[in-house]
């Protein structure tokens, strides 16, 4: 950590700073320049609190040197973590591909679009059972009645499930979901995340709206530092000042997420660009860059769908843009999981 | 709403499309162009599904035209909305000041803060129980003992208490609360929203980092839909691309804000910018703008404060805001609440 | 057009506004809601001022219908629109490869740099003459001797020069350059872009740092409405709040672009990353979403560089990159240029 | 300036990097920490290429400390510049009010909207002579011909003349206009404020659409390098994702400006709230932070205005407005200056 001081800041400020600092097992070091003079702090920094350095009136600014965050972090941990969902490995030498409807609307719909995401190729099923709608007068999903549909559509195709959690009350219903997801809007809803921390599934964390990969690094470290470590990252847009697109899908996201951290790294090319026309090429550089998963949203009949309709892929659709898929995955060298 | 439709449409499609609009309760209209066509559609569409319509492959885009909230909206309540908390009234002709420490660190911290904000003139206190923090590092906040130690400050002071809420499971500890607090990165965590808004209590909704004011707006309309018209907005600031505050207060807020919605609105200056030096001209700005209440955060001891030091004011500095505000709000003839 | 009307527009100001629309050749519609009364227009809006009409109190917003950009739209070229330069096409079915130094610094830097580039598979080089600087103190650019390198440097390799302009004074310094780049801090610079519209070369017109497709697709057609059609547009990231990345890279534009437009587009991995490690992955993921061109910064000696040593890659570096553009090109059937 | 190095650092690479910065005339402190060592640069770094140092493949970041500016910083001027415009004073005593119509459209209209300007209180006219626009099929303004009405209007009624310049090829028109205005979208046109530095006017200088108030004071930099000290900070609003008002007014700006710099600060409600109803509360706004000019959109008849009708005031609503920010200007003890 580097703390540069006030050009007048007094001798006898630094010192009472610089006392109170090593009172917390740093070293501090003073490099006095010709126009400002810096402190660098040596040691374990991760639990001192810049803001409150920065009211000292000697400082000028505090600037962090080392990463936040530390179960998330490569460095500590260099090889890839491989998470398994019932025999698919997420992170491993193979492609996962998510997919399903945006809701759970019938068992109808759900089992409908599960068996057609299963026959294109699809490697697991997503659905929302609870869904955060911006307005109150929108559908808000099944909830439970989703869950248990879900649970039944795994029994039919095999797909293990990944379903969204919206309140840490509601967490004895997601016993038997294989992968709960946690939405971009609760990214930062860390009594949720703590809670996750405490249970022993799988975690899909889902990157905020505006929100910093330094900061879903920090999110994914609330769970594992509850001694959850299975997290995915999922890079599902941020908001930008594009309006063509719903969202702006930070592809970048992928190959810096796999150097900063072991944890695997899924794109949600649906919810990012809102648009079905770029659902194909959106996945095709996702993989080209190195993820290793999709999630992607396809629905037996989008014109009705009851939320979301615009950004899910009929079956058919699906069928073809799987294909592509396919073919660059195998070419990349990480091919489709054969679930077969 | 206005339905774009593709140069090549169908007349076929087109038919099917309104046929099964008007089936919810809504008269479409056909309005057709030299390079393209639209449909307007009248009545009620505050529950028509945008995306399920776009869905449809005739259409180009569909754009709302009437706004999508009821219950916060001035033109179905034209009054101003004035909530009582404890005889203060927030949106009538005084100007509130909530004062007090971001964190609520121990007894000793919070009365000598408390004492000092009520002598300065500050009409409620604020100080953080839980606490949001980016990092599972820092201080997570004193939680039930530190709800305690406000209801006591309260005991001592007279100020009615601010505090904030993290999830709905802890919603019994505010039952002695005064107003409960919604912060940004729980502006769209929707079912704390509806539990929130089955309660009977004063709520201050804070602004999401990067959300809009229509999103805002929906916000306070879920808190609404349920029962609960107590609702105060407050601008906190949002993300911008300027590193030199920690976020950009957004004063155009307060009468955009008083112009779509009765509600009335808090502006935080605190949070906005993160620096001491700002607080005074920001406060002045938001006063000068119209809003109904300032929220600012004042330590007896910010250098030893355990969160958000470097945007705390001491007790001297608040002091002299305080006069500079309280001349102000009697010059733009909305002085601040005399609670002697 | 849809013109929103206001709920308690007088019938005599709306009957003055849509006699005053009608007089600029197009036709009124009056379409009579519950809540709402909508004016669509009908005929060629393009030379229609919003603002004007938002400036009548019955109004309370526009909505565009129609796109504002004629030359550069799809809808009314649906060929794509192929720019030869010297022999290379760009935008038809091969991929162009644009390399060389962010600034051109010396003749023997230039002419290493130009000759591994060829080497490597290069099909066009780059170098900055003329350099946008942030800072007066960081170097400015050789100006017309980094021009005369430039030249010498195709002379040599026979690769085609593209290179920046800064100035509309300096056009006559460009007379013998094969494509002139417009940067994107001149994406808006309207009498330039007047002038290059005026002048028989390509034009490489990148977008701005926050600006949107279709603000980018507007200042190409300030070019072709000028009678220069041959523009190519440029992705080269977008101002976002992620600080790990100078940018963040829009590959989501290439697609949206390629639908909107005719015009070929061009993908800059290194300004957009500013990192050379990313460099390769994301002109990957740019191949994939189907770009037809891109530009990557290369320099014998990066740490010497006089500007953005941290984007340019080494030769060797580069010729890795360049095999696995040159497969991964291939495979997604638009191989890399042979200029051989 | 602080340079982080990598873990895994050779010890050769790092003194090959050291003696290569000394050879710049800083002096390089090494401070070895537990994770990571530091190097602090002392000296005079505004020379020094971050990016080059960054091409170091031993080094991870790099941190400037001292600010990139000189001739702009208040740390090296630490008194107010006051800028005289025929007599008015900006960044005095006293408040400027800068007020006329978006462009001049005719003789007419330019009188008629100057002399109530003038009638109102303005201290200085506005009007653009040159206009960009985003699209070239509006209205481009009336350029030469606009300027001689503006030094007609300035003959008539006694105010100085602001208005923009667009091109450095357009200079020589600029000679009897009072201030020359840069407008956002060429903040960062390098050699038009290197030509604007060697001319003996006040420049007005805007922020661009989303730069940052660093990148504001570098471009004042250029101008001021060049030996034209006379520099205008304007802040005129930011792009963010609040769709309601054109761009976000960053009044945060105004403190920040006048505390990092000695130049006077301008604040556009006009442009950046794009609403004639936010013009007045915005104003305010800014007065109560401490601005030292407004510049303000009146037009005689803004609903036949042939640009941004909706954000320019009618004289009456106009006249409305000067009362109040007379009234708080002189509250706040920098009355409107008296120009009869």
């Amino acid at each position: 950590m580097v703390i540069v001081l006030k050009n007048n800041a007094s001798p006898q400020k630094v010192s009472e700073l610089t006392q109170r600092l090593e009172r917390s097992n740093v070293k501090a070091n003073l490099v006095e320049g010709v126009h400002s003079t810096i402190i660098g702090l040596i040691g374990d920094t991760l639990h001192i609190d810049t803001e409150a350095i920065l009211a000292n009136e000697c400082v000028e600014k505090v600037q962090r040197v080392q990463e936040p965050y530390k179960n998330a972090n490569r460095k500590f941990h260099p090889d890839d973590t491989v998470i398994d969902v019932c025999g698919r490995k997420v992170g491993g030498g193979h492609l996962q591909v998510i997919a399903g409807p945006c809701s759970v609307e019938s068992e109808k719909q759900l089992m409908q679009t599960a068996i057609a995401c299963r026959e294109a190729g699809a490697t697991m099923l997503r659905g929302g059972a609870f869904k955060p709608r911006t307005s109150p007068y929108s559908f808000q999903g099944l909830r439970m009645e989703g869950i248990e549909l879900l649970l039944k559509a795994k029994k039919e195709t095999g797909l293990p499930v990944v379903t969204e959690i919206m309140s840490l009350a509601h967490l004895d219903m997601f016993a038997d979901v294989d992968v709960i997801q946690v939405g971009a809007r609760n990214m930062q809803n860390f009594e949720l995340l703590k809670a996750l921390g405490r249970c022993d599934k799988p975690i899909l964390l889902k990157r905020g709206l505006s929100s910093t990969l330094e900061e879903l690094l920090m999110s994914a470290e609330y769970i594992m530092s509850e001694g959850n470590s299975k997290v995915m990252l999922c890079e599902r847009g941020i908001r930008t000042f594009e309006p063509m697109t719903r969202n702006t899908l930070d592809i970048s996201a992928v190959p810096l997420l796999k150097n900063k951290s072991h944890l695997p790294v899924v794109v949600d090319p649906s919810h990012a660009t809102g648009l079905v026309k770029l659902v194909g090429p959106m996945s095709l550089a996702a993989v080209a860059a190195g993820c290793d998963a999709l999630e992607i949203e396809v629905h037996c009949d989008p014109k009705n769908a009851l939320s979301d309709g615009s950004q899910q892929l009929t079956p058919q659709a699906f069928t073809q843009v799987m294909k592509k898929i396919k073919a660059l995955a195998e070419f990349m060298g990480k091919p489709v999981d054969d679930v077969g």
